[in-house]
């Protein structure tokens, strides 16, 4: 291969960093933690970003636009909100540059100071709930539904491509409603999209669950997440919809008449992805040859490569190839043809496979004779010959398999790698050993949470929305527990 | 009318502020010059968005995303780009905030202070050419051609929503290629992608040319734009692509092995159109009742008000229009359905007139016993009562015809407002009576086009790709011209 990928047996976090590098789907920038996306990752983000974005509307959202900067004393408004977010950002202190009068460049202007500095947002439910107030006066003015597609900073000191970085794209959904009822509803809504969108686009499988109170969102009632297990056992949290309660309403003052006629604070939710979900993506599907994409989602879902010794040929084989092209277009499908001829076929071969193209076609002069063409996917590495007749059809076919196939397998791998643990060593040996998740029965306080956290590093993903109540004793402590909960190693 | 608006002819300006807030498209945020761009408002934007993308990757380029921050110094490699845009930005200084020891929300930690000060991107050509360094060794690694959508900011003292504010949203092409030629052949499709897209989607009548040396991007050897005129008579810039040169390449030490085997800078382009856009759209085009929207760009081009007097004609007519809007949807066009029960049909009309819903149908009793129903046109306030049978068909022909109107009134508006004027004291007359287009001789020099500006406070908008070669006079130093450019008062 033209690009050697360290493999994951040999170090799973170095072949993630390769891969997301060779791959080119991003690359470290020169400002500390903030990554430049390149166009092939950027492509996979806006696949991702077409199908949220249709779920949201169909589920009665709409798009808006609030600022990057928010006024450093809104952070200290919702009192464990500061807690959770006020701490590592950027912050803004001057607006204004001027020229070195010692020359050479530029310098921070010391006469342009802000008043009060501003943050760039690491979220925004301050600046949004502010602006909310003069939004809603009455009930009629409620539900806001609004979604907002959007970079985000918060200050990481270890920053991993896509998993964690200084800077991140995502989407950030800030609700408001008339009752705690409506907008507890609107919070279990938004966590079934996200796994709607990881099971079937993503080809991911998650257990949704609800968050132990100390995992829970800064200034949440409640946070629902959806837990994905990546192939080295750990688990990677890949979005949450949060429950907020009245709390930001409180911190900004936002009230409404009641349809009864009375006055009461508004009810808050919001939820998010980012583009980390690009690194579970990868993490759970791609191997020691490169990405596996699901065909859902690959920027694109084909790539022809045309085998030849001469120009005659390629121009003979060219022909055959656009009529491909535009029976796969109509069909819906994305392809690719790559007939460059200062990359030889095997080159060309490696490099898509390590791209992830889900369906490799590659056609030569035999084939031509034959009527045949070569079909190759990406998931098992499999080939076969097939007519070429009908190959619009058969890739159809193969990409819908492609896309079922890549599901089964993280499931049968998620399915070996959940262990009940019934015993403070068992879950210490468990996790040491085969890592994975882990459901274990916990007696619900925080304290002994940290602990385990402490002592392993592991913990609580979610309680499982369908555990079911069985007694048992808790792992740690040995006092009584109601149900499992499931504990991992996390990103 | 409900929500009044200031008109035109009284304050355009306060029209115009009237009109955005009013209309719901975007309202100022308790950030000094930062918006929020409200539901309907980024709803418009993202209609545009998806044209614009479409037209950008139909033409070979594709979407990246660069970092929101750059280091303080690159902003001092490129001599004129400092000059022009390492001035009026927010600047980045710290890093983390604390709890107020003296209690009482928080502080800026001052132990957390950046080594290098990070600007927040006012436009990226600096932190893209950076990474281009490590992207390009040879030929064959060009073009380049990415574009990014992302927010930047510019700490602009008098701003206005969406004309000018310290943060808005843009895309920002940047290119880079193997020649001189090809550099300036992209700058050149890019200005006809925009012009296309004025024209044709946003209805408006755009001239394209290039900019006087005095009025180029910093760091650009040419600057193309497509200027709009407004109905206020001011020319408003729309969009802009420049040749680079090898300006950025040599600040960034961009070189490559060309094809003849000799190493070379590489040529850059970039090009950029804002959510200043939406400003000039609805200065364009709308009335003193609201908003007029190109049907292309509406974000539904169709509204349907029941008129009923119980619930049992509302059920009759929600039937009948629960077929129309499936006819309409089939033939891809939006509609929007407000039967709401709180208000009156009379308000109804007036708010979709004022968010310029270019078709409005209003259906009653009368009209379901007739087999009728009543068309109201945005742009011509004109009403008229056709058979309900064959709606569909009706609308389509309707928005098309709309959106033909729109533009006429446009061009028509433009034809009568663009004078040429042979003498100091016609260009002063016309300037102040009339305001609009000027065409006038100009003597080339820097210095005049200066003088001009203070006098009259009117720049050269462009000097038109499709003005002839004709002998003249300057009308401000009398010195001999070759051609007629293209003066105004601007936004």
């Amino acid at each position: 291969m033209a690009k050697e990928l360290t493999s994951r047996g040999e170090n799973y976090s170095q072949w993630y960093n390769d891969l997301v590098v060779k791959a080119d789907l991003a690359e470290n920038s020169v400002v500390r933690g903030c990554m430049v996306i390149k166009p092939y990752g950027y492509a996979l983000w806006e696949k991702m970003q077409a199908e949220l974005d249709r779920m949201f509307k169909e589920t009665g959202h709409v798009n808006a636009y609030f600022p990057l900067f928010i006024p450093k004393s809104f952070f200290s408004r919702e009192a464990s909100h500061v807690e959770g977010f006020a701490k590592e950002c950027a912050v803004v202190t001057h607006y204004r540059l001027k020229n070195n009068p010692a020359g050479g460049g530029v310098v921070v202007d010391p006469d342009a100071r802000l008043e009060e500095e501003l943050i760039v947002r690491p979220t925004s439910e301050t600046i949004i709930w502010n602006t909310y107030k003069n939004w809603i006066q009455s009930y009629r003015d409620l539900p806001i539904l609004c979604n907002q597609w959007a970079n985000v900073v918060r200050w990481e000191m270890r920053t991993r491509l896509f998993l964690r970085t200084a800077e991140f794209l995502w989407q950030e959904g800030h609700t408001a409603h008339a009752s705690a009822e409506e907008a507890l509803a609107e919070t279990e809504r938004m966590i079934n999209v996200y796994a709607d969108f990881a099971e079937n686009f993503m080809a991911l499988p998650v257990i949704k669950g609800a968050k132990s109170e100390n995992e829970r969102f800064a200034g949440a009632l409640q946070t629902y997440t959806i837990e994905a297990l990546m192939q080295d056992g750990k688990a990677l949290q890949s979005g949450t919809s949060h429950f907020l309660g009245q709390n930001f309403a409180k911190a900004f003052d936002v009230r409404f008449a009641t349809q009864e006629g009375k006055e009461d604070f508004v009810w808050a939710t919001s939820w998010g992805v980012s583009t980390r979900l690009i690194g579970a993506l990868i993490m759970a599907h791609s191997d020691d040859n490169g990405l596996v994409l699901p065909p859902k989602l690959a920027p694109y879902q084909v790539v022809i490569v045309p085998i030849y010794k001469n120009n005659e040929q390629l121009s003979e084989i060219s022909t055959v190839v656009n009529g491909i092209l535009a029976k796969l277009k109509a069909a819906g499908i994305t392809a690719k043809y790559d007939s460059a001829d200062n990359k030889k076929p095997g080159w060309k071969f490696a490099e898509y496979e390590l791209k992830g193209v889900p369906v490799r076609l590659a056609l030569g002069a035999r084939d031509l004779e034959n009527g045949t063409i070569e079909v190759a996917r990406r998931d098992t590495l499999s080939k076969e010959t097939v007519p070429l007749d009908g190959i619009d059809t058969h890739v159809k076919k193969l990409l819908d398999d492609i896309q079922v196939s890549i599901f089964n397998k993280a499931a049968q791998f998620r399915a070996e790698n959940t262990t009940k643990v019934d015993s403070w060593d068992e879950f210490k040996d468990v996790l040491q050993n085969r890592g994975g998740f882990l459901l274990a029965h916990w007696d619900g306080t925080a304290e002994t949470e940290q602990r385990i956290k402490e002592e392993t590093k592991a913990t609580i993903r979610c309680i499982p929305f369908d555990s079911q109540p069985e007694s048992g004793r808790c792992v740690f402590t040995g006092r009584p527990s109601e149900r499992r909960v499931l504990f991992a190693q996390a990103y």
